[in-house]
């Protein structure tokens, strides 16, 4: 029916609402209609407070019998930190349930769907499905994986470098390029760079807004295997958001210490650092998404270990040329060009008028 | 006046009806209108051949008599390959002439318009003057400068490689961007490699449609100042196209003799084979455009020596990594990013379902 594409395209847009704000609880919209009436409508806007379903019923109130209600996500049918919303929804008097995406969850997958139809509601399940998938992509992967859902985010010239031949970046990007990154930033649970990245160029890693820190900071994630990252960079001083260094069991404990004592988290893993690894610990406090911001040997471990999820290119329509300028992924890279990684479902738009920005999604093999 | 704007815009698309097979003649076309109604039009097809305004004067007939001729360059009126056409404007009793663009030749320029304007005729100036220019950007700059109007083709991976860190480049892009190649091919006057490519490769270099040739051929030149090309190589045997080896003097005047004795055009110059040198011989020999198609070596030589006009980049949505994979441009490449090189009017499209291309012009300082 048309109309259940109408609603349940304006619920994905109400779930939009709560982007980067909800982790680790995926983005949900809802809407309810009456009569071909809207009469409430709901967003899950934070972890711990009431889900979309439960807005939408309240704003509804008696208007909810007998009515239809679009949701993005399946309900809930087990108690978390709030009661669950099937529940609540079969109390209200809900007569029909369109859900756009079951629950990613293979364990409770159906449940809500479930008990729903027990209850004699009328449910049709995968309306505007792929658009709900896709709004909840990192939710989905973590529920699914344990890891964070990883995003590459690289910014080059159109020529392919990262910097000049003397190391010189400032700046690749225009304005409105190095402003949407900030915007990028805020909706991931963490950013990870090198400690190359931090001996370099000394960065803030937050999200800012005309300079200023700006809504929920991620967590800043340094890779430092040998521990080189010094006590008076800005991300172990700063207190602007947490900072977490991931290290090597074998380097120095002294070290560790002193970072510790300026409040940073250092984590420390046995054996070889490996991205396998990184992911895993990071999964393991709850880390939902991860905003990988290289320089180009981070990259290319991460690319090497195939773990990237999404890209965002962001390409300067700038030449700057060298042969010994550094390119956006270090490593060793193929051999050949059938072993090549695609990009699908890209998406390409100018940024301001200096970029441009690709996005797009590794069709691993 | 809007109908100005309106002819003068179909006579700019029946000019480029002859694209690529006009050099080293400009695109013109002409439209007659007498009354509101469409009485002739044309377009300059081949150098020899007559001019636009020739072409919708015969087809005009007696309808020309007090008509207006709109054209997209202004009429010539010195006697060429053929008669002057300001001449037969006159001649016919056309009573306003509207021109899109003056005769780019200093010497020439406002000549024609004086002649039609001491007739009597009505003479308006700079209608879709840009529009104009830029269908002849190609004759606008050989005209200004005796040299040719350099477009560098690159096709990288969107990581910034053009192959793996073996060497590997089969393919970087897709079907779709590679046929294009081949069009871009048709309509220059000449390709441009290095004898680096032409051992790695053995290219054809010819415009190609289905695997033959097809259309006008553009001269194949090869810069090449230690005359390393085989006289095996493909564009030394097949005789699908002419080839232009440039080298220096201090070259082997044996492996000149025997290349000479292939069919091919050996052009020794004094001293350093520099960019400029090579444009200079490339110009005085009638090669009004040129497409350069790398590789890194050669790029870079072209982007140190600020020699191109304009860039046309096929960016392939895949990633093949690799510090040492080769990049657009070898050299040295700039120091700082205040000195990076920007490209303006950059156009943006998708090609095929595998790659994007990047259109644009640097902006020298």
């Amino acid at each position: 029916m048309q109309q259940d594409a109408r609603y349940m395209n304006m619920a994905i847009e109400l779930a939009r609402a709560g982007s980067g704000q909800t982790s680790p609880n995926p983005l949900v919209g809802a809407v309810i209609v009456k009569n071909g009436t809207v009469a409430g409508m709901g967003a899950h806007l934070r972890a711990g407070e009431p889900h979309a379903e439960v807005h939408a019923l309240r704003m509804a109130g008696n208007l909810a019998k007998d009515a239809t209600l679009y949701v993005t996500l399946e309900p809930c049918c087990h108690v978390g930190k709030t009661p669950p919303c099937s529940e609540a929804v079969i109390q209200a008097g809900i007569s029909r349930v369109v859900v756009a995406a079951l629950d990613p969850n293979p364990q409770v997958a159906g449940g809500g769907v479930e008990k729903l139809r027990s209850a004699g509601l009328e449910v049709i399940i995968g309306v505007e499905e792929e658009k709900a998938k896709q709004l909840n992509e990192v939710f989905f992967h973590y529920i699914q994986t344990k890891r964070p859902f990883v995003t590459l985010k690289t910014a080059s010239t159109l020529d392919g470098k990262i910097a000049t031949h003397t190391g010189h970046s400032k700046w690749i990007t225009g304005e409105a390029a190095r402003r949407e990154v900030h915007e990028l930033r805020r909706i991931h649970d963490a950013i990870l760079i090198g400690s190359g990245t931090v001996l370099a160029d000394d960065p803030a890693l937050t999200a800012r807004v005309d300079g200023k820190a700006w809504g929920k900071q991620p967590v800043r994630v340094i890779l430092d295997r040998r521990l080189r990252t010094p006590l008076t960079a800005q991300v172990v001083n700063d207190r602007c958001a947490e900072t977490w260094i991931v290290t090597s069991t074998a380097s120095s404990e002294q070290q560790r210490q002193a970072l510790v004592q300026k409040g940073v988290s250092v984590i420390a893993v046995d054996g070889e650092l490996t991205v396998e690894k990184v992911l895993e610990v990071l999964g393991d406090r709850g880390i939902t998404s991860l905003l990988v911001e290289g320089g180009a040997e981070i990259n290319g471990a991460f690319l090497q270990a195939k773990a990237i999820q999404k890209m965002i290119s962001y390409v300067s329509l700038k030449l700057i040329g060298g042969r010994n300028a550094p390119t956006i992924f270090g490593g060793e890279g193929i051999a050949s060009m059938e072993e090549a990684l695609h990009l699908i479902q890209t998406q390409i738009e100018h940024i301001g008028t200096e970029d441009i920005r690709i996005t797009g999604y590794p069709q691993w093999k």
